[in-house]
């Protein structure tokens, strides 16, 4: 099959506002080939992601994506394999690249699942899809009475764990983040998986982090996400000697299987949560799992978004039954739940698990999405090189 | 003074190729307060960095650069590092802001040298620009005698030093490149300061790379630069543990302080060359040149563009004495040799400094790049965000 086309269609809800919530807009890919389709999502800022597609070349190394996709044959994994190496290549110094690429890459595994009629996680190396335990990923409410009712909620809509993210942590004082710990703990009750995630609040200040150990551990925190910024290798390293037995978590901002890799063996990670829609997609998250398990690291998804990300995100671990936790989007907004006709639901035991269905398994809602098409033009030098394309349903 | 407006030219030649020529596009930046402009140069793909700039909000750690720089104040220093930190965080999900931000912030620097009357090194605590030995830095020829004419060339310039890189580097056997390493060495003459840079040719791959190491011993090659890609730590870790007495060097694709210094730390390098506009700055840069004085590495500039470039590029080291050689473009474009009206020439020793003159110490030659400038426009659901802006001369 010979790539005949990558469309990248901007969505976002009518109103975007500076919460700390990725939901609120979504960057969908759709690659065809040999008369079929495949879907993926980047986790990235729309725009710019679409202009690292479609720029001009500035040289060798500065290159386009879709310089390096257009016309490649995919007819089995090591051709993906191929592609993303021609990109990381070709297109070295355009820093978005990446996050470009992730959502196309995404899309060939889907794309090739669907010829093959097997879904990804068998083209990965998997006999079978272990059931995972998702937790409900919300933030932080403005004052400990809402992450309390947020808890509560959780555990009615049937989740044993819950993530609690933002928010005001890291701003206030470590007592009053202890309010919230608190809270979240007695919402959810004793027998929940609490997990925290403070969004990279602390910058570099390992101090400040290591203040909120205390009140982790009252609360029976199982993971701290994200202390630091994504590149703070020596502060994760320098908090996990302070950490006592609450593990930290990190690894979403890796835009680069290394970059996971480092946050294994430098930053000492208990847990490494990978983005399908940044690390450059499906395969380097593999990398990262293989990786993990060779280290003694769990690996967690990292998805805050669609289904379609959600099933993405369950591939490159789906046949490891001891990783059993997984990120659920627990209150995305609409746009994210309409990407989808269907949604990986939780089934009686409280779980889910990457689609038995060839691909990433997912059904495009076409019908649903034009209503939250932006429309694009880019125009260089009097040429059009970018315009919204349309669903054709 | 206030941030009025930062503006962002894109200019190119009138032919891209796919060269592994870093001068074929630019995109400027001008800052305007407080009645100054300053000036700045992303080493970026234009449009991609254009639309990190004014793209649509996606959400609280994805804004558009520009949020978090327009109607700042800036009067001393901390002013800049302060926005810095600003955009880190509130475009931490936009992979391509690091790029897009570096311009503005070496112009920030530019404009806040005019306002205060001092040079740039002076305002980063250093009491002298020490005179540096600036290496032509060239491509490999396609076959070894293109090479050793243009090392002939380089002597001929007057220079002490050249760096060869990318080309045929990689591509064919080890004794293939020992011809140019061989070539280079015989134009230089023996005196000469050799480089080599093979531009990533190797991926991951450790052992080819270890290959080239005898030829490079025979050739007397004082380092060899960016074996591996960006992210690669360990493979520059092993090969260091093979590389006898040639010198690792790395770091241009560093886009984060903390990376360059990762490189020093467990890639073990023994020059990092920091390209101010890639890694966010002169100020990260700067952060750079202390770890590395601090380690024992040398630092370097990474320059293949404009004077303005290089003029930036040599402030965060213009004080570090023993740190004496400078990559200095040697077959730029016209384009970035127009780009200012003065330029950095080497001195009677074959020397050069960075300037005396306040900021960065350059005339933008306004006159010279409309004819380089190219027209962009992007709109989003019926908005123009963003229409190149004209020189007013």
């Amino acid at each position: 099959m010979r790539i005949e086309s990558v469309d990248f269609f901007y969505l976002s809800m009518p109103q975007v506002t500076t919460e700390a919530d990725g939901s609120q807009d979504a960057l969908l890919v759709r690659i065809a080939a040999g008369g079929l389709v495949g879907y993926g999502e980047c986790e990235a800022a729309p725009l710019p992601s679409i202009a690292a597609l479609v720029c001009p070349l500035s040289h060798g190394s500065c290159q386009p994506v879709q310089d390096s996709v257009l016309g490649q044959n995919i007819n089995n994994p090591s051709d993906i394999q191929r592609i993303s190496q021609l990109v990381a290549y070709q297109s070295m110094d355009l820093l978005q690249a990446a996050h470009t690429f992730s959502g196309i890459e995404m899309a060939l595994w889907d794309l090739l699942g669907k010829s093959t009629d097997a879904p990804v996680w068998k083209l990965l190396g998997y006999q079978e899809s272990f059931a995972k335990t998702p937790y409900f990923s919300v933030l932080f409410g403005d004052d400990p009475a809402i992450t309390f009712e947020r808890a509560k909620e959780a555990r009615q809509k049937g989740f044993q764990a819950a993530k609690f993210g933002w928010g005001p942590i890291g701003l206030g004082s470590a007592s009053e983040d202890r309010e919230h710990f608190q809270a979240a703990r007695e919402g959810l009750g004793n027998d929940g998986l609490l997990l925290v995630d403070t969004g990279q609040i602390f910058g570099e200040d390992v101090e400040k982090a290591s203040q909120r150990i205390g009140a982790m551990e009252e609360a029976n925190v199982l993971w701290f996400e994200e202390p630091f910024h994504a590149h703070a290798l020596e502060e994760y390293g320098e908090l996990v000697k302070r950490s006592g037995k609450i593990k930290l978590a990190g690894g979403e901002g890796a835009h680069h299987p290394s970059m996971a890799k480092h946050l294994i063996d430098f930053g000492k990670v208990g847990y490494v949560q990978i983005d399908c829609g940044r690390i450059g997609g499906i395969g380097p998250a593999k990398l990262v799992a293989d990786h993990a398990v060779a280290k003694g690291v769990t690996y967690v998804n990292h998805t805050f978004t669609s289904h379609l990300a959600l099933s993405a995100s369950l591939q490159p671990y789906a046949g490891l039954k001891a990783h059993e936790i997984c990120e659920y989007p627990g209150q995305p907004k609409s746009l994210a739940l309409d990407i989808t006709k269907s949604h990986l639901a939780l089934d009686q035991n409280g779980q889910i698990k990457a689609p038995e269905a060839p691909g990433l398994g997912m059904e495009i809602n076409l019908e649903a999405l034009n209503s939250y098409l932006v429309d694009v033009s880019i125009e260089v030098n009097g040429q059009n090189l970018y315009k919204t394309p349309q669903f054709e349903i």
